[in-house]
């Protein structure tokens, strides 16, 4: 195996601004109607009914555009086999990458024994539509996209979604994570409808703070939700997050708080580095990414040694010397830019 | 596809004794362990360290022979995925299924590609362990296997599981579901340090009363767990089953009484079947598989409408003209006795 999700090492008691969870946790009424559940409401088998329809509702598309899911790695492990295994003369399909990416869409492509084609980010992060396109090719059978992209934050062009999408071959798949899009501006989910090989992928782990519920979903046309529904176990999502997506999409409050949050927070850390001379990308998520110079790694395990978990992005194509910082909850994020301050002027 | 899971219809508020699971629900104590998670644990992504610890001290092997899963299905799915997948030159695997079996076998084994071979039940359900060495192929690579075995509730007699393992080709694995070998006199787990290829599944959803939770887990050799480890993602047990497998372990006066109750509910029903002249076949699972004859369906039909939801088994092969009855709760189980009495006697 060359692709693999690496778990990161325990942060400890450091404040978690590495992994985009919501700090806060999830909503205090979500977590009364998880304890409300019974010993015999972990004993049964669980009815998904209410929560596809909750789900349905939400994203305004009909119960049988939505596959729930157990995170949404289950999607992508989902998608992945049920697109890119060999065909019957033994053809290795192929999954185009578009980088910097999450680990899963690699690793999950490569169990499904696909051959991956990664495709670079172009100037500044920007989305490389033209070198995807060029890399798109008659084995291609999945292709990769998050928008709002992780680690950068940046959207992906609606225009460019259709693009793709209409240059994959037949029985290929685009899958859009918007892991993050509670955060953006707007989603390309209505594109489905004139896109059936587009599948949009949602969680509640981020936004909802429902990360350790495991709790996502897949929408899109129903004849390729309908493709994708084999490829899922029946009883896969668990009663909590079952009832923890009705209540949180039921409580929009919460949600609203914290969008609120990360926006202002994404704003006093815009602020504190345009005081320190440092280049960051405008992000339409809950995190941003900063460049901090040769010192990133450095910086992420000092930061980490300090209380606050910070996540060294500096590999990544198109992050050299670039650290990922969470930027939900105001508070949190304070912490995390008087201790960035003293740390990178101590250094100068 | 040709194989699939089929959810039943939902039981309404029948007393479930359809689907095998602790209808007394789970532990107070794990209920308790699972209500004192707080926000923030719902939002980080959980480690599993301890609980992985846990099963492996349970099980008597080292943390490294453990694989926490999503439910047992997910387990399954796994080893599907790892070991069916099609051959480089496009040849299709192999995987046997011993019938009567659960029916993930089939349906995971046809997502990942492979070719299935059914073996028909021996005489009066026995394992048919002379049929199933013959359908062993060289493209042989999963081996389903159950004990015990659901819904006969009759085990796979050791030697029998270590022959097949001895007969597999390399790179094939048996996998030896025991998700019911909680309530049998022994399971085959100590076969895997002879048996490389051996691979045992065990759940919390039947003897802990966690089906909604979804936790179990795969134990065998380092090597072939490894090899396993890869065709799973790396968050995909929720925080609640991670500590209510921590918990459940701890529980053992829980599992006790359950497993106290199993034993005199299959009593009394094999005394029902005797007293009604009905054909049973001892069991060490939590259910037990009747023989009513040619009304089986109508029987499970009209007992589901009179409050009591049973399983007509009787197009499973071997099983013809068969029920099958959980045996849990005692209170439960008299209450199935007592509708089948009247519905069987008002018959005749």
């Amino acid at each position: 195996m060359n692709y693999a999700y690496e778990r990161l090492p325990d942060a400890g008691t450091a404040l978690r601004l590495h992994l985009n969870e919501n700090t806060a946790g999830c909503s205090p009424r979500v977590l009364e109607a998880m304890r409300a559940l019974t010993r015999t409401d972990a004993a049964f088998y669980p009815e998904y009914g209410e929560a596809v329809d909750a789900c349905a509702r939400n994203l305004g598309v009909a119960p049988d555009q939505v596959l729930l899911l157990n995170g949404l790695d289950e999607g992508i492990h989902c998608v992945s086999f049920a697109c890119l295994q060999r065909a019957e003369d033994g053809t290795r399909r192929e999954a185009i990458v578009v980088l910097p990416a999450f680990d899963m869409y690699a690793a999950c492509a490569e169990i499904a024994s696909a051959r991956i084609a990664e495709v670079r980010p172009g100037p500044d992060l920007s989305f490389p539509i033209g070198a995807l396109l060029s890399a798109i090719t008659p084995a291609t059978r999945v292709v990769f996209l998050a928008s709002p992209n992780n680690p950068s934050g940046l959207t992906i062009p609606r225009a460019d979604v259709a693009r793709v999408a209409r240059a994959l071959p037949e029985g290929a798949v685009a899958l859009l994570d918007e892991a993050y899009v509670d955060f953006a501006r707007e989603s390309c989910l209505d594109l489905t409808a004139a896109h059936p090989n587009l599948v949009i992928g949602r969680t509640f782990a981020k936004a909802h703070g429902l990360a350790a519920v495991r709790a996502g979903c897949l929408a899109g046309h129903p004849d390729t939700i309908a493709r994708l529904r084999h490829f899922l176990p029946p009883y896969g999502v668990n009663v909590f997050a079952r009832t923890a997506i009705v209540a949180a999409l039921a409580d929009t409050d919460y949600l609203n708080w914290y969008r609120a949050q990360v926006s202002e927070s994404r704003r006093r850390l815009y602020a504190m580095c345009d005081r320190l001379g440092l280049r960051f990308w405008p992000s339409e998520a809950n995190f941003v990414l900063v460049r901090v110079g040769d010192g990133a790694a450095a910086l992420a395990r000092e930061m980490t040694a300090r209380g606050v978990a910070i996540r060294d992005r500096s590999t990544q194509p198109g992050c050299e010397g670039c650290v990922r910082i969470t930027t939900g909850v105001v508070e949190h994020t304070e912490r995390a830019i008087a201790l960035m301050e003293e740390l990178l002027c101590d250094g100068r």
